[in-house]
């Protein structure tokens, strides 16, 4: 069979092995898979460098499908080139316990490198993967020696381009000068409103001519030899992302959909598939695949043997040339912690002892870190300076010196949680974001998947109350606290005072799996601690911090009533305490920097740090109160913010607010009263 | 003196005035207002068009400070104009209780159109106030009677232009052809981790042309005749934006800070601020203004008063012209609704009885409202087919028929809100957005700021759970209605049945406040009622609905247990109360379409719903259980999500993650055991 019969015959298959799918599962969406087969067909039978028989090879290339909802395409690619995906998880697509969930899941299908489908997002992350590929690369490569040597393509829809989010990444990537990252920008004209007309009519490359990328087409989505030729000048670019605009029909083939918002969305239905198939000239069944298309395909998994045994031979040389180096990379790669890493926050203990700012131990903190953990990168959405996340000596990632360790995202908060992503994802490195609690909101999309993909990124907020002060209800976070904490998946941890603060990124870096820190613009006094000591191996053999939330001081074995504070307000219900003890009641001060860490507790631990008998339980946290009788129930009492705050210097606005130690131990004294 | 000499020493007089009071108050922005000072001067003086006299002048050109940190030359240029801002609110800036918050407020200020400081909300404001003088503009004005006539101006920043929501809305004010919107681009080359070179390397000018943008500039920041021409020129473009470039200095005049990210968010010093007077030749006190500087400015009050006068007399005329026209007009803008404008609800009781999707009555209640009430507009982000917020015959508002009332946000989500919250602003209409649930965390900072300041717009969210099934994970919002209900100021109501839904939208366009509706996919059936009506007038003179939560059906005046749901999960609590009934458990349940409604009315109504003698309770809602703690307690259960929801047919994940009459009874059998 010809070559260019053979290629048209494997992207039929891969446009009916979509179209079958989605009609089997009454639902799904079967156009962009139809419109787009020849791209990716012609991307990975021809230049993508993966191994389907093992999809962590270190040094493969990535593709990202930032349109997830084409997820059947991914599917299709995936089964047919001869990844862990058999045909009968391609006909069990979108039901129950499959491998084939509706939008493309990391951790769920092989081969699949993230989670998309919310737009914008894969766009992101493929920005954040190429920096990942650079920042590896200028670390490990040595002259003769390319061991991190890859590309990094994603398939984009006219929906991403118009989300925000790429526009802030595509910024960030024209800016550092990504070459090595490649999107094929799927213009197939529709959306689901009808023609992209009705909202989008910007001139795309002039756009990311703007943002300063290498721009290729338009050219023919049919036209096999035309993609292969813009693949090869893409990759030829230098010191540019590039984007290939590819003109596509979305459902190609249909005879009655094809072009239409009606195939975008739903199955094209039997009598509409069976007409495609006659107008392709498809002579097959459902689910049936030549077996001349399967062994051409299948020709991926001897092509990436080859790829990867090539990389190991040329990785044992570089192992014997660079043995330290081999090591740190294997042991990076694989998501492990040097020995010792830690050692530079058990030294901090010692230095730490005057009242400071958490955002300033923190600094303190991921300094101290970063000095044996060399992969902890990240930076800030122009806010180092307040984060403290700016480490020094480390230089800056830049165009013109990937070996920089800080990065600047820019005020782009979304793109920024995105890139981390991504930079997670891709393996090798631990990424870090920072900017104000109240600009989480921002990037609320990107940290949901984050959880939902179970990535490592850690997300550094400050300025994390009204306690900021004067910049006023614009940027003092009320419901943000509470509604990262309702995200599955997300450890939130607010540490009272500069201890905790060490063992909240102890745990931040060592955990597997997102972490929020939420930090203070203002000095914390260190608290008195009568409890389990805090540092590790404090409680039980962990630290105190690990278990969510502890007994600080006070109140004895029978506490009267039990005071339960976060980070700034822990030490104003230990000054309650102390008013209360005046009064012989004994207050127990329990500390719970982490909902999620203390939930995850055997009860009889929770029981212990809050006995079920003391129904006299007040919260105290310069947040919305929201969600705290968690822990006080029906019986207690919350201080909290009900509304927005005030400008004003921050500790007017804390007092005026009632987060006082008197206002705490009036809330105690009228709780005792009512459930006595 | 010479008009140039006059108007440098009122340039001076603003960045002296903004630079003393953030001195003063030791806290805030210096640098933008010292570099804009020329710019918007020279706007306000020559071209703006308000009465500081009345600053609710409907016709008044609109004047945004999207860069909202620069909030003291907005505050400088009222003082100084006549508004009501005294100088001992100058002197203020930044205290407890002052009317000059750290960042402007609309609502605390006289003359502050909308709340900024979150970088690119304000850029995305203004274009939906562009958007709202086009639709008053074709739907009122007459041949020789062009009574709304007005124009958008904004300061946007460096910040402003790298959040993804400006260039969604850039994106599509270019769609939309949106001239009498003109933008100045405060090009000042500093952000705060330093040189803009570091992460914004941008073409700026290139990318605002591919939007469709018209671009004037780069022109010097300090000329004010280049200023002047700049805005004739901006005023002179037809059907297209205009963005001014002018190359700015941040801190202008300070001698050691000028041109350095330390003149951005601190106070020069007092050495400093001296240096700077020296420099600038400014021989006047703190807070002092020249008598020639105050005469000038506040001649702005008497070309107000004119300009205003000369419309209400114009406004007579057209009033005799067109009187039904005028009386609509006065109506929509001061906020009131026609006599009888939900009639149209009444009516679709009589036809709604079968089982059908929230979002499908919300379609047609949508319809029927629109029918009298013209002035509710709004539209999707390109989900209006699933949504079902398309009403039928009222055209596409698109840049060739701004009398369309239907828009088409594109897949924008962030700017949709940011958009409506302008339009809503502006005055005049009734804005609504709509895509899915998940997708509200694409605009959270829009929905917290319609929140903050108090504006009239209506967010609707389809697909609100598990329920949607097939699209999986990344389509299913599990804390997304919790993390919703946690913002300060937003009602959110999740109606159960097509009946509460009709009062769900006859509450949220009557309220004045921010409004979510949440809304399922999949078809809901009737509920039988045994407790109040619903319909207006159906308890205490109000619907059942208003107060957020009521007695919908069984248990007696003293039931065993009482079930709470929302939504969906109320038929399955009536079916759960059904089978708890055979086994003589007398089961109460409690329909509570929105918590902010029900915590906000009497204890004593509160408590009749949910006796505080019945502690046996169990709430059903299929989103994350966090925060029902607030209704049943410690001592309850909650069915809920602890984690991501799954890819299959609806009924299916709603069936396994324990959403069944079964499995509520179950749960309030076990609680009934362990309080009893």
């Amino acid at each position: 069979m010809a070559s260019n019969a053979l290629d048209l015959l494997c992207v039929n298959a891969i446009r009916f092995l979509s179209a079958d799918a989605v009609q089997k599962a009454n639902s799904g969406h079967p156009g962009a898979p139809m419109g787009d087969a020849p791209v990716v067909y012609t991307l990975w039978d021809r230049f993508l460098r993966h191994n389907p028989g093992n999809p962590a090879w270190p040094d493969r290339d990535r593709f990202v499908l930032s349109n997830g909802h084409a997820s059947m395409l991914l599917y299709s690619m995936l089964h047919l080139t001869g990844y862990d995906l058999p045909m009968e998880q391609i006909k069990q697509f979108r039901q129950w316990g499959s491998m084939t969930p509706g939008h493309p899941e990391r951790g769920v299908t092989p081969g699949v490198e993230v989670t998309t489908g919310p737009l914008g997002q894969g766009f992101a992350n493929a920005v954040g993967m190429a920096i990942a590929e650079k920042m590896l690369a200028v670390r490990y490569n040595h002259p003769g020696h390319e061991i991190i040597d890859h590309r990094t393509y994603a398939l984009v829809s006219d929906g991403d381009l118009q989300e925000g989010v790429a526009s802030e990444a595509a910024s960030l990537a024209g800016t550092l000068g990504l070459d090595r990252l490649i999107y094929f920008y799927d213009d197939n004209e529709i959306s689901i409103e009808g023609d992209t007309d009705l909202s989008f009519r910007e001139d795309v490359p002039a756009r990311f001519r703007a943002y300063g990328w290498e721009v290729i087409g338009p050219i023919d989505g049919n036209d096999l030899e035309a993609l292969d030729g813009a693949i090869r000048q893409a990759q030829a670019v230098h010191r540019k992302p590039t984007l290939v605009v590819v003109q596509t029909t979305i459902g190609f083939g249909a005879p009655n959909k094809a072009g239409t918002a009606s195939a975008h969305g739903e199955p094209l239905g039997e009598e509409e598939l069976a007409a495609t198939r006659e107008a392709l000239g498809w002579n097959h069944g459902a689910f049936e695949v030549p077996d001349e298309v399967r062994d051409h395909m299948r020709r991926a998994l001897d092509r990436g043997a080859d790829a990867e045994a090539d990389w190991n031979r040329r990785f044992k040389a570089y192992e014997a040339a660079y043995p330290e180096d081999a090591k740190t990379l294997r042991r990076d790669m694989a998501g492990e912690l040097p020995a010792d890493w830690d050692a530079g926050l058990d030294a901090l203990y010692e230095t730490l002892d005057g009242p400071i700012a958490s955002r300033a131990v923190s600094g303190q903190a991921l300094a101290a870190i970063t000095e044996r953990v060399d992969n902890l990168v990240g930076g800030s959405a122009d806010l180092a300076p307040s984060t403290n996340t700016r480490v020094q000596g480390r230089g800056s990632f830049q165009a013109e010196s990937y070996a920089g360790r800080n990065m600047h995202f820019g005020i782009r908060e979304h793109a920024m949680g995105g890139i981390a992503n991504g930079m997670a994802a891709h393996g090798g490195l631990i990424p870090y974001t920072a900017t104000f609690l109240i600009f989480s909101d921002y990037m609320r999309p990107a940290l949901r998947l984050a959880a939902l993909s179970e990535l490592h990124s850690i997300f550094v907020f400050t300025h994390d109350s009204i306690g900021l002060g004067e910049d006023g209800p614009t940027h003092q976070p009320i419901s943000q606290l509470m509604s990262l904490r309702s995200i599955p998946g997300l450890t939130v941890i607010r540490p009272a005072d500069a201890h905790e603060t060490l063992e909240a990124w102890r745990f931040a870096v060592s955990h597997d799996r997102p972490v929020v820190l939420v930090l203070t613009r203002q000095a914390l006094p260190p608290l008195r601690r009568e409890g389990p000591a805090l540092r590790r191996g404090g409680l039980d053999g962990a630290s105190a911090l690990t278990r969510g939330g502890y007994v600080l001081s006070g109140g004895g074995d029978d506490p009267d009533v039990v005071l339960i504070g976060t980070g700034s307000e822990v030490a104003i219900a230990q000054s309650a305490a102390d008013l209360l003890a005046e009064g012989d009641v004994k207050a127990r001060v329990v500390s719970m920097p982490s909902w999620e860490l203390f939930d995850a507790q055997p009860l009889e631990y929770r029981d212990s740090v809050l006995p079920p008998s003391v129904r006299a339980r007040v919260s105290v946290e310069a947040g919305a109160s929201f969600g705290w009788e968690r822990y006080v129930g029906l019986d207690g009492a919350m201080i909290g913010m009900n509304g927005y705050g005030a400008s004003a210097p921050g500790p007017e606005v804390l007092a005026k607010f009632g987060f006082t130690a008197e206002n705490v131990q009036t809330a105690a004294l009228r709780i005792l009263e009512k459930v006595r």
